[in-house]
């Protein structure tokens, strides 16, 4: 008995929750969750499909969905295996201690690979918890080839993810288009507000009472990308943009690993610039 | 077209999303929005499935569905119609005005037949907004004349919900039974704390850093019915029991329209003392 | 026995509280509650103090208090009295009806004097609740026309207050100068994200997982104003732009209502395009 | 010029206030911030000042403050220091990994003198963020033993705080009493409800749509100690009493590492059950 999860992105139409779960039937596969949407807008469809079964032939159960489905489908069925990720930083610490707790402790739902930081201020903790960290510094280099250093070790490991757990660069699109929809960032704003550096130096000096942070896939325009989770804490006038930042940390470290949490289970769909998020 | 909002409720077993939809797909029902969950303790599937086309037959369809279904099975074949609903209240406004309001404008997704005090205080309120208003004192007489009193009131209508809108009486066993899960309470703590009077009096002087507000379906165990929303704030030192109390309302008509909102829309299903509740 | 409120707000020196505290005294005046914030930024010292005894002479005690603050101290000697306020409208019901209903049991800190409404559609309403509604159309006039017509319906009250709520014209400078500070937007997104038009539109076509409503004083900045209190709501991809709308009423009307409470309570310190929010 | 926090907690009397800042403007003490609370049903007065100057002789200003307070009155001139814990924990990592990161990154507040863990599950990670730990079993020896032993290391450190960071022993009173309001305890549940053993198991059983956390003192009565910091999140029927659980760790550490950050800037007071918490 396998588990297996099957996941179906397509133009929409007619009885395509029929279609799907007949072959399933067919297949005596056991449907234990089963999660649908439609986009209207769009008129794509999205399912999320849990099942359990013996599985003896995924190529054909693939050809078989395919066969009934629109042209162009996505058709995806993932058998459980830990997923690989790397997670790159700057020098603070909130976010990647986070994710290396969980994995050190089994409850992330990854292997941390490695640890790239362009500083090394974080390297003693990552080794501490057994986790490779490479020093890539981006001084006294083109952008070009700082990427080109970290491209060379990150092609070392199967990825699934990178993550951007605080890290303070801005990637060029070549380095971006070699990962599509497998970059990770957390933003320490409420996006669409307050884009880009110092968005807690922002928010103080707007006055606003509440700050947050986003995790999003990493696309071609700065903070643009699809966003996959977001929180926000009331703040209040005694705040200055140092302590804002200090506070934030709490939810951005929170909506990171939610946000990893929802796509390590393949519970994430990437739709245009939005996420179908199936919790 | 119609819209037709299927509910079944049943022991658990392999292929019923199969079964069902393949019957959907023969009447040519398009379906639109699907929900299931499978209680694996107790061995239970529920689902709720939107769907448009031409039902010719609800009857048939209905069959249909009861023979792939094992035994015992529920089944609701709901076409829209506006619900019916009374409101039982006692001096408190803001609940009753909330639900009022709404039903004015239109978006309450039901029509406030009556409202019935224990008091008189909110009558003038209740004209105001159209609604009839019965005052049925409960001074002076036994809890079984003060019921059967309300309860000639309510046989008028042909109601689908009770809402007790801050209704500071006890209900008899006898008075709920006449309306098994169609009674619905807002409790004005986070259940099960703080049962019973005067929750707010109780969570002062337990020194709770917060207040809350349950809304549930009324069993003959005191505040011990199925819930079916809950909310809290925070609150602090500085508050008497008095404050807490005024704080508290907002989170009580919050919680108690939203919940009636999710049963309205036929989104909770009661199972045991537990509710699913489809969002 | 009174009760006072003083609130001073001034450029910061050492010694104030001392200063302040020892004039109460000499007045018998008892501190019941004080709260104070300095601004180390900009160098600003803001309190609020609620004391009770026999005010015989505000004057000479606001004199006295001048004598020891640096000079262009503002100080504001409240004895309470119940505010007035003015709403202006649109079509959309939910702040109104909530201002109003709080306002007709009494809850609210102020007499509501009028309504002006763009439309027509919220009069019944009003009248039901007891408050004159003016309808004055923006069409077919000027801005000038049409905010002239507004103004002399206003001047005939009081006003401590003028709040929009869901108000969908924007008011000219020439307009908002004639109210400084006295002016209380509730914009339908979480600021500065989404000014303008259609905050719900963008948020959908952003794919935010977030909304949210700011209530924040007017100045001729649309939507630029000091915040005063803002909130957010969890939203997900199955919303589309206008059920966005209908969930983000709950949230506009609490957080005006917040928002409204707290400036009424004189809770509220305006600082530069900030609020200190004594809370 | 040295930064000087004073805390005061005393019968409440006219006059505290100002007699309080004239010794302070006496000794050249600079007030940054300044909190005061007069609890009208106990009849007690808290304040919690920050300020700044050159201070002499501590003992001179406690006696003056003392001198004008009414007897009985708790006066606690703090200097800062970094203050000493230890923390108690059994099997589970979260609270106990999310401090000792603080720690090691320096932002806890707080230096971490020894771990003692009834299971030694948590002994690697401890030593790796370099922090002693002792493995005191409870197994095949009395409550009285079991205790005293841990209370022969604990002697070893000057401790400010013990920390139980899920630790599943309960104390007993004369444990406690060698430490008294010195005791922090994170109990998984929104205090009252759900005391005792298994709160996320009762969590499930009673259907409730939220869970939580609670961070209070621990008193002699087992989770009723003064309340420090509550949160509840959402939950749904979908998950299961171990789900909860796995969803309650996030909420446990982040209201335990807030109570933490409260009571170790000396913000919370304790009054009788109840604690004064200035933020």
């Amino acid at each position: 008995m396998n588990n297996l999860l099957i996941l179906i992105q397509c133009k929409d139409k007619v009885g395509l929750v029929t279609d799907i779960t007949r072959i399933l039937a067919l297949h005596k596969l056991n449907i234990i969750a089963m999660r649908e949407f439609v986009d209207e807008t769009e008129n794509k469809f999205f399912t999320r499909i849990a099942c359990s079964g013996i599985i003896t032939d995924k190529l054909v159960l693939k050809q078989e969905l395919i066969a009934v489905l629109p042209i162009e489908a996505k058709v995806n069925l993932v058998t459980k295996k830990e997923k690989n990720i790397a997670v790159l930083v700057t020098k603070e610490f909130h976010c990647l201690a986070d994710l290396l707790v969980r994995a050190h402790f089994k409850t992330l739902g990854a292997v941390v690979k490695c640890v790239i930081g362009n500083h090394s201020t974080l390297q003693e903790f990552a080794e501490k918890m057994g986790v490779p960290f490479f020093y890539v510094a981006h001084e006294n280099k083109s952008k070009a080839d700082f990427e080109r250093e970290m491209v060379q070790l990150l092609i070392n490991y199967e990825l699934d993810y990178i993550v951007l757990a605080k890290f303070m660069r801005i990637l060029s699109p070549e380095f971006i288009q070699q990962y599509p929809n497998k970059i990770i960032n957390i933003h320490h704003s409420f996006l669409p507000a307050f884009v880009g550096a110092s968005p807690y130096r922002q928010a103080f000096e707007r006055g606003v009472k509440i700050i947050g942070a986003t995790a999003h896939f990493v696309t071609n325009n700065l903070d643009e990308g699809p966003i996959i989770n977001q929180q926000t804490i009331h703040v209040n006038h005694t705040l200055n943009a140092k302590q804002m930042a200090i506070g934030g940390r709490e939810i951005e470290k929170a909506v990171l690993s939610k946000a990893l949490e929802q796509v390590l289970e393949d519970r994430v769909f990437i739709s245009g610039n939005k996420t179908i998020v199936f919790e």
